[in-house]
């Protein structure tokens, strides 16, 4: 190996729109074409590698220094991206504040958002060294502890249509629980999911309860889980518990932040799940303390990468709190990044969550099948995907022919366009 | 890269008797040789990979049947030889009891003994591998984020010489401050080590607070720790801490358990370190909970190796607890691999143990220079080290010529040969 080829030569940064369905949750809806950002490494041996994150302004305005100041480096060097992010950060006074609009994880800080730009940069760098390497990512990870990995169906209340001009597709409208067990049926159908995840906090708790139930009648024995986004109040959240503590493998962040978590943890036993009170380190020690969670949902967007998400699945180990993974809208190359590094840990028992299924669009080659609800973990070098490059940069074009409307996501913005008047509610 | 070269087809178990000079510690003193495992994994391209780690009987019997099952995996699979040892121990209700008397890491479970063994087949599967690609282990861990390594001198009440046979040197006999003091002058002239590690234990509390105050005359503002393996009760150990406040960078192990290590810690700003009530993840938990200590030294021999090691290492980070690194009787094989991975570790602050420069015999072709007490980190394949395959052979005749009575390290009886009558004390 000529350490030489393995320095990084160029860093491509690619804003994109990708289409969305309108898919409904407590913030509002997905809008028609929601940001990613495609990330290419390029080393001196001319290999590309790819990652892929959240596309907004704040991202780009992180990841672009980041970009500037890796050429040079190795992509070996994967643990020094974060002292290298953090001393290219121009903005970060700027973005640290308000509350995550589209990643749904609570306060938005500067350092998650830098956790995610580092994430992509990892996920290229991995990429291009396995490429290189002749070596799939996972084994530049310690190795696959599985060769499949479980995906769960990601079940959304929606509209049939955007409101105004957008993508369509033959899904129609999902409004209450007949459209949900319609909805579920088609991804088994599909997919063979075996697990079904409902988005909750959309409409009042006893129509989400009932499409549960409904769930539960139509797949009996199946594990299923239900998501408000921390749309409910303590009582409100033991009172969905109580309801349906025999069918529920987990109820996900049915309240907001980790002292009400911890108090609804106290007074049920289902078990609770996050990907919005426990999305970085710092949050874990009281999180774990006060037991407020029996589950985490590692995403390697939020952690910072692959080898933080092996961190995170050993915190997790060591504390005896089970693991699962969340998903934002995301395309083929974070799909095969989660893939890789959920082959990797040891303590996954639950399946991993996708939007994957509702994304039409995408820049790889090949779409990756599920089959019986889970992927094969991929072999080939790097993660397994080539970029399609024609599809790229279509989906740049859409980007550079915004005016600026959906170059930052906003699901309220979206729903305003139907209801005006259309504020979150909390119940 | 052709995987099939990556596969083991091989893996040779060389154990060993190395020589050791007349340390003393709680347990009694070291014996003129100690035994050590070399494990060489060898793929099917014909690269092999070095590891090394406890020798003694039970350890052994562990590696076997470990040894026996590899052949056919990836040296890339590291994450899977946890269930591949788990599901080869023929022997674990039989070792699985008592307290280590060797390691000095409290209660002797299986579990621990086949981390240590699993640690050495990872190591020398990283070596393997990074050796096929030319590429340093610590790259295959994300890579360095510093260039050198900093070590502690490990100072010891010593002998002259063993009371038997053995190995002879010209340390002399250290006994007193004075006896310190002129060992650490010599280590200090030596290596350059800023940091200064005495072990205690060995005489009455006053004897030791004088050593240490005799380093801090000699080498003022030099980190000084001193670590008498749990002999001490919760009241000498404060008053240990009260003697030494103002010098003491850190205490180690001032006394035994969890449990009793909190109330010291409760009781004194000195931080206290373990190696001793923290060496599994499963012992986390309640020493964090409790805040029993504020630093804990690592060991990829304790913890299961390298990967291991740094989710240790992510732990402390999200639990503000600082990092050190322990060090048993070990060769080059293994300070090859403590450098490389403490090179990968953001947290590590404090200067890593290492008994290396008391072993004047070694299975590596090139003994490592200490430059002001640091190690510059090799960026070689693999961990940067070759066997000497006649000094190897040497030792392990050193081993099978040995009537049993060595092979299994016992403080305790090398001091009975000295004072039969002796027995551990504790203050």
């Amino acid at each position: 190996m000529d350490a030489l080829k393995l320095l990084v030569d160029e860093v491509r940064l690619t804003p994109i729109l990708i289409s969305d369905p309108p898919l409904l949750n407590v913030q509002g809806v997905h809008q028609p074409y929601t940001p990613r950002l495609v990330v290419e490494v390029i080393t001196r041996g001319g290999v590309s590698g790819l990652g892929e994150t959240y596309g907004d302004g704040v991202y780009l305005d992180l990841a672009r220094p980041l970009a500037d100041a890796l050429p040079g480096h190795s992509v070996t060097d994967v643990n020094a991206l974060f002292a290298l992010a953090a001393s290219t950060d121009p903005a970060l006074t700027v973005v640290a504040e308000g509350v995550d609009a589209g990643g749904l994880r609570g306060v938005r800080t500067a350092d998650k958002l830098r956790l995610s730009v580092v994430s992509a940069f990892e996920t290229a760098c991995l990429d291009a060294l396995g490429k290189t390497l002749g070596l799939p990512v996972h084994a530049l990870l310690g190795g696959k502890v599985r060769d499949t990995v479980e995906y769960s169906a990601y079940l959304f209340h929606r509209w049939a249509a955007h409101p105004g001009a957008g993508p369509t597709d033959d899904w129609g409208a999902a409004l209450d629980p007949a459209g949900i067990v319609a909805q579920a049926r088609r991804f088994d159908r599909l997919h063979g999911f075996r697990s079904f995840k409902l988005k909750g906090g959309v409409f009042e708790p006893e129509r989400e309860i009932a499409a549960i139930r409904a769930l539960a009648e139509a797949f009996p024995g199946r594990p299923l889980r239900l998501d408000p986004n921390g749309a409910w109040s303590v009582e409100t959240s033991l009172a969905v518990a109580r309801e349906l503590k025999d069918v529920l493998e987990y109820l996900e962040d049915p309240t907001s932040g980790t002292a009400a978590m911890a108090e609804v943890a106290a007074r049920t036993d289902v078990p609770l799940a996050t990907n919005m009170c426990v999305t970085t380190f710092e949050e874990v020690p009281e999180a774990f303390a006060k037991e407020a969670v029996r589950i985490v949902l590692c995403d390697h967007h939020y952690w910072g990468g692959l080898h933080r998400t092996r961190e995170l699945a050993a915190l997790c180990r060591t504390y005896g709190v089970g693991l699962s993974m969340h998903s934002n809208t995301h395309l083929g190359i974070s799909l095969a990044a989660m893939t890789q590094v959920a082959a990797t840990l040891p303590g996954l028992h639950h399946a991993c969550d996708t939007h994957y299924p509702w994304q039409t669009e995408d820049v790889v080659t090949t779409r990756p099948v599920f089959r019986a609800g889970r992927l094969t973990v991929s072999d080939a070098p790097g993660l397994g995907v080539e970029l399609d490059r024609p599809a790229l940069a279509a989906l740049h074009r859409r980007w550079l022919d915004d005016d600026g409307t959906l170059r930052d996501r906003d699901d309220t913005a979206a729903m305003h366009a139907a209801d005006p008047g259309w504020s979150p509610r909390t119940w």
